[in-house]
């Protein structure tokens, strides 16, 4: 049994195979710039996730900020997202001289909440940015209804939605953009790395320009670029785990099975919400721990299973609004008191992925049913 | 005689080294986030550049975002730079929420003049951001000098001068921060990278917080980072090429020489400056061709070396003031016609690497001795 059990575990290829792709990197000496493995992968990711436009990026934060340039949205603007999400989403929309706006989740899915949404809105609102997090798939008509009633841009943070598909259409297609994470936590991994997908094919031409500095050719700087670049170091990894990722979400999914099949009886335990007609990212397995109900709280849970060496995550606590710069930042809400600032006391992540043992789900099932 | 030949080709080191040492990540399983790899590269290069303060980026720009962040400089400030660098240097500031102002470059450096940068300061000057362009080093006191007057930070742009003494002390020791970039086409690579360094050990808090999005701990981020973590596979690259750069630069070393010995004596040929005391990057072999002095222009040149499949390059036409995003944006000079206007039709690098060989020399050297 080995620990610590971390509540992700990177997928890793044959040493070999990389070995062996290296080996044409070293050949034509390109190490990045849209070198011949990086152009492979982004083709294969394009083709993979049924997407027209599939940009790779050296990370999802950086994606995220080329994503938000895409949309030229007006300097000073308001762009309303969750609290509940990971830093970057707030800071990617800081980043680019914008202003995050708060509002809070839904309590079937912890996705941000249409109706709460519209609270947030004001005069200077020029985005919604919704988050798939934890690959639960955020309100699409809902936010798409919004968005198009008061001439707002939509775009996706699908940092864990990697190869969502809803009623067969890919999660990649919603909304103006999506951005997905492929760092070493994520599902599909090229070490660190992240992908802007989009449903229009002639977003790929600024998306490159903004990739690569605004480089249009050697002549021209067409826009306030960044460097986006992935390298192929990162690209040969890309390229030998994209197979292997079918298999992992199968084990992940017997995994989520186990997990419900002793959790769902539970009093207190909030479990992932079932989302018909999608096809799921295998990326958490989230849960809510409800104090009162459960007669224990989260962070004890948390502890306990700490002192077994199993490494649960509380994501994501402590919310945006908990940052000290986004600190005293309103979240919009129907209720009186936010759900988000409920759940987020409640929320853990358990370990999910290929490497959890029989005996460490013993284990944390023992933690749960004692 | 393998053409095309271009202006750089990076550093690779053994193959089978990289297996080795990628067989120490599959070990750990550890692929980002601050790894064994790369905190072995990270402590290695503190101690090479002789620098209290080194901290390792996934590549130069976003250590360029960090580096500004780091200065705290008040929102809408303006930043003085020169306009004959890399499109990074002023998008780094625009993404800050600054603005870029320009200023001339001195005949004698293309490096940014001190003289110029005082035209250029207002009521909202917050900082200058110097270039060691092609390796050269700015003119330091100069620069530190107006800093201080006007109670400006300092900050350089240290992309080309990887390695570079100034009477002993490392090049990194200058101004609030220094900011290299570890990209293929530099004469020490990871791939893609970057790396600040600062003369207070005070200051790694602080970035080590900005590179992972402000992150100080599971409960606190205090401040609005970004992802700027460079991964274990760039890391291994780093750790395995920062042995090859002595023989590479003994290598260029010599192939300046060479370079020089034949082009001295032709009448409209600018020569980099030969800078006492100072232990250079061999980053770069940059000329200037007068077209009137030279009865040749530099775009011609430019184009006949092409045609053999010597790829030289104009860096840096066009210049930041020709981009899209800052057409109309003044350059500040003592003169009537800022230098940096003439000779943006004049620079020409020439291939500099230890690939470069006797024939390439001698099809270089007809090309200007014709």
């Amino acid at each position: 049994m080995p620990r610590p059990l971390y509540v992700t575990r990177p997928l890793l290829p044959d040493l070999n195979d990389m070995h062996a792709l290296l080996r044409e990197v070293w050949d034509t000496r390109i190490l990045t710039n849209g070198g011949p493995l990086h152009e492979r992968l982004e083709s294969e990711l394009k083709s993979y996730l049924d997407v027209p436009t599939a940009m790779l990026f050296n990370n999802g934060t950086i994606a995220l900020l080329a994503a938000l340039k895409l949309l030229e949205l007006p300097e000073g603007s308001e762009v309303i997202t969750t609290p509940l999400t990971f830093a970057a989403t707030a800071h990617a929309i800081h980043w680019n001289g914008l202003v995050p706006v708060f509002a809070d989740v839904s309590p079937d899915t912890l996705t941000i909440e249409p109706e709460s949404v519209r609270k947030a809105i004001t005069a200077k609102t020029s985005a919604i940015l919704g988050v798939h997090v934890y690959g639960t798939v955020c309100d699409l008509d809902g936010l798409q209804t919004i968005a198009d009633e008061h001439g707002l841009q939509l775009i996706y943070d699908a940092a864990h939605a990697f190869g969502v598909t809803v009623h067969g259409k890919s999660i990649g297609l919603f909304g103006n953009a999506s951005v997905f994470s492929l760092h070493a936590t994520k599902l599909f991994n090229t070490a660190e790395g992240g992908l802007i997908t989009t449903a229009r094919a002639e977003d790929a031409k600024n998306l490159y320009f903004l990739r690569n500095f605004g480089i249009k050719n050697e002549d021209e700087v067409v826009s306030v670029g960044i460097n986006g670049k992935m390298n192929e170091l990162q690209a040969a990894m890309g390229l030998l785990n994209l197979p292997l990722v079918a298999e992992e979400k199968r084990v992940r999914s017997q995994l989520r099975e186990r997990y419900q099949d002793f959790l769902k009886a539970l009093p207190g335990i909030w479990l992932p919400p079932n989302q018909p007609g999608i096809f799921p990212s295998e990326q958490y397995f989230q849960i809510c721990i409800d104090p009162v109900l459960f007669k224990r709280s989260r962070d004890d849970v948390y502890r306990s299973l700490q002192q077994k060496g199993i490494f649960s995550r509380k994501y994501f606590h402590p919310i945006c609004t908990d940052f000290e710069p986004y600190r005293n930042y309103a979240i919009h809400s129907v209720r009186n008191v936010p759900h988000v600032e409920i759940v987020k006391s409640q929320v853990l992540c358990l370990p999910f992925h290929g490497g959890v043992t029989e005996d460490d789900i013993d284990d944390i099932r023992d933690e749960f049913c004692q």
